[in-house]
């Protein structure tokens, strides 16, 4: 398991009683992963397909090269939103669920505040 | 109203049927907000402090300096995350109740993926 890895699973919600500096910076990566509109649109993308995504039919919809979209995807890998599969010669990505779940909850404020 | 705090008015959730480019750079810019390890804290704080938060009360826990607080509670307020209110010479912050409601259906991918 990637340190990334680990970062996805403690990191703690916004609105934690009490926030670690560990889990203060793992919360911030998270959200780092996704601080960039290319790797929005890419989990955009794969959250409205119902199955896992070739690499190959990322890079049309985003108007980017193959090693950009593959820089976004490691990006998104090592933060643990995503998994890959390999079919062939082409690699397929889906969401994590648990990452998934993880981000709701970290981005989670109602009730805690306002 | 600030670019910013349009941004988050009009930012759309990761699970969006169709993400436009300007909602994809709107949604990245609302968590690069979030991708700091400070920024996540004082969200933090805000979140779990009943009232508006004396910046004066929070060099402390951050331990960081006034400039540098003030530096990213800039951020924060740019982002439409907080709202800033001066009394007397001090000023008190306080998350945007539509902002963190925003946030939470941004992150929200779950029953659209997985």
């Amino acid at each position: 398991m990637s340190a990334a890895l680990e970062a996805v699973a403690c990191c703690a919600p916004l609105a934690a009683a009490a926030l670690s500096d560990d889990e203060a910076a793992a919360t911030a990566e998270l959200f780092k992963a996704l601080a960039d509109p290319a790797r929005v649109r890419v989990v955009n993308l794969l959250a409205t397909s119902g199955e896992p995504v070739c690499v190959c039919n990322l890079t049309e919809p985003l108007g980017l090269s193959q090693p950009t979209v593959s820089h976004h995807m490691k990006k998104l890998l090592d933060a643990g939103l995503v998994e890959r599969e390999q079919r062939g010669k082409w690699a397929y990505f889906s969401l994590k669920r648990d990452a998934v779940e993880k981000l709701a909850a970290v981005a989670d404020l109602k009730g805690a505040c306002c």
